[in-house]
């Protein structure tokens, strides 16, 4: 081959996620494995309405190039949002992304060099490590209880670059920070000078009481702030959002021009049309409704069906369970026999910077329905059963 | 400001062309500077149908995550285009991207290490620039005459990633290179192993007949090849696409799920939908009257109204004319006095890695009228006048 790759791309590799979505595409595996959300939750007629009146009022801009902050109305939305959930935000700091796996590639761009430190949660989402990855870091694991990182666990990523962290129904444990937690945790992160870099994806799909406020309403100029459209509209528009302290926001702007210029603008005009009116006040309710019962369906499932020897915690919010096997069952080594037996998890390994613990698999709840949930968890049940035999 | 940048971040500016847009999106300022599509060329009845379709019938899949390749009969569509053209492609070489602007932030990430030597043409486009410019290269910028980049000052980049060239109709400069050219750079490149990136945007707006075949017909496993659908459909729906030699894919399939996950799939299914029935066979001809007549009304103008001393090529497609002024004007100097007069252009020097000819601007023929060219190239003649004095 004539082209000589650059030292980042032998860093990249396949998505194990993506590559397990491919083998569970096969007609009738039960998959637990993607985060995607219920397509049931898409809320179609509303989209097919707004499309039509966009392309009827305003079908130049709408296909027209247009400003690499994003749409103006959408930005002031997103800053009236945050506002409300305890941020002090204005639309100057807010730049619309195409998703926020977009928003963690720009981030990583302006703040990453080969070798900085960079301290993540442990476990931590898998998209955040594939987005910083290409800008070489050396990523630091955060020690972690069933309330998020240790406070004084920072101390080892004193000097790095910031923390990645989810606090709302992490992907993959499913855990919520405490307030107290967030209190002690972002005291310690400002005390040592540590940036966060606070991932919010997940945040409006609580079931009984929403989480306490963002870790950037606790040290504003030290956070950096993500968002995303996916969960509460729909993935396949590819929006998202990230709010910057102002200093930093010139420069993560000139990565998102570099990156590719503007996100759509139909989509932006699109989905600020759906929204505009409060339609979200409606519409998410009715996914946390859907939701809980789906997360009751598996909770019930994995009581009813699970070996002796499993741990995990009931999930508050978002999508997902973590469940802690036996410490001798490797998952990986589980998921071809859970294929074969019709069901699909992703291993816990692939969630780790360093140190995997192989004995975890993460389940969402929410891309299948009630009884094929059911299903799928007695099939796991089966599988870990035969495997431990 | 707690937070440390990424040493590439100091290498980021803000981009000239989108900082002039603003001051020119003042009312009453004709402006020749943005390369933005004539939105009279937007299909917005074809557009509406399609998302009325699309909504109607894969509104779930429409609006869910997908596939990082992009969308399977979309990626067909152009793999069989680009056959068409002369190029060896299969699908599976073709990934979807987020404007080609995308394109190419992806393929300087897989490509460039801090320090990489990268050929560009001189000038060549300033987007490409700074999708590349994060990746710390050091730019080699290749001489070029009127046909394109000079084959023997190849040797001046042996060892360098690649060749950045954008052989038809190229912004800014307008030129397209001869058959003979293509033959003659690309044999000098594949003998001292210089691969090459093809930005081809502007290939399908010609005027009396179509530009030779792709650079990369030959030298397929050499070359990276870069379409669009902004110029052919709506920018502002972010759909462009990397051909690249399957070696290649897939880091650059790596890279692209770590920048965005996928482009978004409501778009692909629209374009798809648009274009499945031979839709551009009757669209694009349409576009290449109209920009045809106003690179007409252009040329006209530019003769009319221009002082001595200024020079300048009729380009045969694309969008710019690219001018050459008296050699002590600075055309940096001159945008405000023109701005003044009710009319904006882009300082040439914009689009150069270095050494910049300073009495250099580009003109867009495609953005504003007939009747307001006229009127945008009197008042840039007035000025030079004035200017000169």
């Amino acid at each position: 081959m004539p082209f000589q790759q650059a030292r980042r791309a032998e860093r990249m590799n396949p998505s194990i996620i993506r590559e397990i979505l491919k083998v569970t595409e096969r007609p009738g595996v039960i998959s637990l494995a993607g985060g995607l959300p219920s397509p049931e939750t898409f809320p179609v007629e509303a989209m097919r309405a707004a499309a039509e009146r966009v392309l009827r009022d305003s079908p130049r801009e709408a296909l027209q190039y247009a400003a690499s902050e994003g749409y103006g109305p959408l930005r002031e939305w997103v800053a009236g949002e945050l506002t409300a959930q305890g941020l002090r935000v204005d639309a100057a700091q807010v730049l619309i992304t195409t998703g926020s796996q977009q928003g963690l590639d720009l981030v990583g761009k302006i703040l990453i060099d080969a070798g900085s430190r960079v301290a993540v949660e442990s476990p931590t989402y898998l998209g955040a490590l594939q987005a910083f990855n290409p800008y070489e870091p050396e990523f630091v694991s955060i020690a972690c209880d069933d309330d998020g990182p240790l406070p004084q666990a920072l101390d080892a990523a004193k000097g790095a670059r910031f923390l990645y962290a989810l606090p709302n129904f992490q992907n993959p444990s499913g855990r919520c920070m405490s307030a107290p937690r967030r209190d002690a945790l972002m005291a310690k992160a400002q005390a040592i000078g540590l940036p966060v870099v606070e991932d919010n994806p997940y945040g409006d799909l609580w079931f009984d009481a929403p989480p306490p406020a963002p870790l950037a309403s606790r040290w504003h100029e030290g956070t950096v702030y993500l968002g995303s459209f996916s969960k509460v509209l729909a993935p396949g528009l590819r929006l998202g959002y990230v709010v910057a302290p102002k200093p930093l926001y010139p420069k993560l702007l000139q990565a998102k021009q570099a990156a590719d210029l503007h996100s759509p603008s139909f989509n932006q005009r699109l989905v600020h049309e759906v929204i505009r009116n409060g339609f979200l006040r409606e519409h998410v309710p009715t996914i946390r409704e859907r939701y809980k019962m789906q997360r009751d369906a598996m909770r019930v499932a994995l009581e009813k069906h699970m070996p002796p020897g499993c741990r995990w915690n009931v999930p508050v919010g978002g999508m997902f369970f973590w469940i802690e096997l036996p410490e001798q069952v490797d998952a990986m080594a589980l998921l071809p026999q859970a294929v074969e037996r019709g069901m699909a998890f992703v291993p816990g390994a692939a969630f780790y910077a360093d140190r995997p613990l192989r004995n975890t698999l993460r389940l969402s709840f929410v891309t299948v329905p009630a009884p094929s949930i059911g299903e799928g968890i007695a099939a796991l049940a089966q599988t870990l059963k035969e495997h431990q035999r």
